[in-house]
C-alpha cells in the first residue's frame, strides 16, 4: 500500500473500496453499506465494468473502479504477446470507460491514463498491473491533496455554529471538510437529504458526518426548502460529476431543485470540484437515464402498483446562475470565471471529486 | 347506505374508508395500501383519535373518521343519563379534534357538526350514532359535490395532451379531475412525485391514476424540477390542509419546493380546495412536527446509522405569490381575491377536500 494515511483512512473507511489484487478487484457495495458491508468480486475487467454500470460504487468510487479494472485487465492478459496485451488493454479501457454516460469524458481519462502506465511497463518489461495499481494510487492520491485545499476554501464559507446542508454523496469532500472544521474548532450541524432512490444521503453521507462527531440530521428529499426555511441553512453545497467550463454544474438529481430554492430562500449554494475542459458546455453532456423501476422500490420494497411507470434521471443540471462559486484546489470561482482555472496550467489528468 | 353512487364508489375505491356500524369503526390503513389492504378496527372514540394522529388514513380521511368516531362515541355512552351523554360526546370531540394539530379548526367543525346532529337526535329520542352517521354522510355528499364542481373547473386549466404534475394525496379530487377529463374525451398523462417518508403518492395517488386508465409516471422528490425542465408539464397541481385566507397554502411537505421551481419553470400551481375562515394567515397555523424516526425508515426498512437524527415536518407553507390560482367550487381565485369566497355565503361547515 502506497498511498498516504490520510488518504488510506477516508478511502478504506468511507470511500469505494475498489481494490486490485491477485487476479481480483474487490467493490464495497455502496448500495447496501452501512447497513450491510458487501464487496463484489470481479474476475474480468467485463464484470468490473458491470459494476460500474449496476452502481454498485458511484460517486468518486468508478473512477478507482476503472484504474483499478484496467489492472485486472492487464492481469487477464499476462500471457499474450506485447502487442496482443496492447490491444486487450485498449479494448478494456473502452468498454470500462463507457459504463455509464455522463462521466465518460473524465473515465476516458482515468483509462488512458491506466494505458500509458502499462505502455511503460511494457516497455521496461516490468509488471503491469502492479504499474496501474501505482498509477491509480498517484492519482488518489493528487485527488487527495487537490480536495484537502478544496475543504479549506470550502470551511471558510461557513459561519461558526452553521448550518450546512448536503446534496447526496462525495464522502472524501465530506469527510475532509469536516477533519477541515475540526482542525479550526469550528461547529456546524448537517442536514442531509436522503437522496432517492438508493439513500446514498441518508446511508452514506450522514454515516460520515455522525462518525465524524458532527451534529447530522437526514430529511427526505421533499423537505430541503422547508428546512432552509425554518433552520436558518447557512450553505448549500454539493460535488459534482462534471462541471462545465460554462459553470453548469451536472450532479446527482435533486440538486437543481435544492440550488432554485436555495437561491430564492437566499442560501448560497458552493459547488466543489474542478471544470472539465472535456465539457465547454451543457450540450456535450449526456445525462443518464437509468431503469425506471429503479425508482419503483424503496431498500427492494415495491412503492407502486404494476402498471405505474418510473422515471430515473441519475443527474440533473443546474445552471451557472444558481451556483455562488465553484470551490476548485486553486480557488473560488464565479462560474463564469471558470475558463481562468487553467490560466498557466495543465488540464488535470485525473478526477478532482 | 345512504351516499351517492358516485362519492360511494370512490369512497370505498380509493378513499379513507372509515365507516361506523355495530360498536365498531373500521378504518382502512392508508399506511400499507395498495400493497396489502388491513383494516384497523377501533372499539372506542380514543382508539380513532390514536388511528387519526399515527396517519392510518390522512389527506381528507381523518375528517370521516372523526365523525364516524363521534358516532361510536355515541355507542359508547348509549347507557348513560342525557347529560352524562353530552358531556361524554364534547369531550370525544375535544380528544378527536385535536389528534393532530394543522387541521384541528378544521376537525372542530366536523366535530361540533356531530355534536349538532347528536344533540337533535337526543332531543328527539332517536338512535344517537345513527344520527351522526347521517350526518357524516350528508357532509361527505356535499363534499363530493363540491369536488366535482373545483374538478371540472381545474380541467379547464389543462392543454389536451396536457402533462400534469400532482403531489401526495388527495384521491378524490384526482379521481373527478380524471373521471372530467374522461368525460370530455381529454387525455391527460401525470407524473406523481412518490411523498416520502410514506410514498403515498407513489402508493395512493398513482393507484387512482393508473385505475382510471390515464398514463401514470412516479418520480422520486428529488425529480419535480428536472421533469417540469425535460417532460414540459403543463399544470402542477395539488389539494390543501389549509388555504388561509391570505392565500398561504399548508400542503403536505414538498408542496413549498415544488410551487417554488415551477415558478422558476414557468409552470403554474393550481390549488384545489376552500379558503378556511379560521385561519386568516398563516399565523394561527401549527405545522405538525412527527416523530422524527419516521424519516429514517422506508417501508420499514432503516435507511440511516444509529445515532443519525430525523426531522419530520408533516406540511409546508407556499407563499401565495406561488400559487397561480386557487380552485374553489364558487369559481378560481387569484390568492389574494380569495375573501370574495365568502361573499353573500355562508362559511362552509365541512371540509372541501
Amino acid at each position: 500500500m502506497h498511498r498516504s494515511d490520510e488518504g488510506l483512512a477516508f478511502m478504506l473507511q468511507y470511500e469505494n473500496i475498489a481494490w486490485y489484487e491477485n487476479g481480483q478487484v474487490r467493490i464495497l457495495d455502496r448500495r447496501v453499506y452501512p447497513t450491510e458491508v458487501r464487496f463484489e468480486i470481479c474476475r474480468t475487467y467485463g464484470e468490473v465494468a458491470q459494476a460500474i454500470k449496476d452502481m454498485v460504487t458511484q460517486s468518486a468510487g468508478p473512477y478507482t473502479a476503472a484504474a483499478m479494472g484496467m489492472a485486472l485487465a492487464a492481469w487477464e492478459c499476462r500471457g499474450k504477446t506485447e502487442a496482443e496485451q496492447r490491444a486487450f488493454l485498449e479494448h478494456a479501457a473502452d468498454v470500462i470507460a463507457h459504463a455509464r454516460p455522463t462521466t465518460a469524458k473524465r473515465m476516458e481519462q482515468i483509462t488512458a491514463g491506466a494505458l500509458k502506465a502499462a505502455d511503460a511497463a511494457l516497455a521496461a518489461g516490468s509488471d503491469v498491473p502492479q504499474a496501474i495499481v501505482d498509477y491509480t494510487v498517484r492519482i488518489n492520491n493528487e485527488r487527495y491533496d487537490k480536495i484537502a485545499k478544496i475543504a479549506a476554501l470550502l470551511v471558510d464559507t461557513f459561519p461558526d455554529n452553521g448550518t450546512v446542508m448536503t446534496q447526496c454523496f462525495a464522502e472524501t469532500i465530506v469527510g475532509q471538510m469536516l477533519k477541515e472544521c475540526r482542525r479550526r474548532g469550528r461547529t456546524i450541524r448537517l442536514f442531509c437529504p436522503e437522496t432517492r432512490p438508493f439513500f446514498q444521503g441518508a446511508r452514506l453521507t450522514a454515516t460520515v458526518c455522525h462518525e465524524m462527531g458532527f451534529d447530522t440530521t437526514v430529511i427526505t428529499d421533499n423537505m430541503p426548502a422547508f428546512v432552509m426555511q425554518r433552520e436558518k441553512v447557512d450553505v448549500f453545497t454539493s460535488a459534482a460529476d462534471v462541471i462545465c467550463m460554462d459553470g453548469h454544474v451536472v450532479n446527482k438529481v435533486g440538486t437543481f431543485q435544492i440550488a432554485i430554492c436555495a437561491d430564492r430562500l437566499g442560501v448560497p449554494y458552493y459547488v466543489t470540484g474542478a471544470p472539465d475542459f472535456n465539457h465547454p458546455g451543457i450540450d456535450s453532456v449526456h445525462i443518464e437515464l437509468r431503469d425506471p423501476e429503479e425508482v419503483l422500490y424503496a431498500r427492494g420494497v415495491r412503492t407502486a402498483v404494476q402498471g405505474v411507470k418510473g422515471y430515473y434521471p441519475a443527474f440533473d443540471i443546474t445552471p451557472p446562475e444558481l451556483v455562488k462559486g465553484v470551490v476548485t484546489d486553486r480557488g473560488i470561482y464565479l462560474p463564469r470565471d471558470l475558463f481562468h482555472y487553467y490560466d498557466g496550467a495543465e488540464p488535470n489528468d485525473g478526477p478532482v471529486v
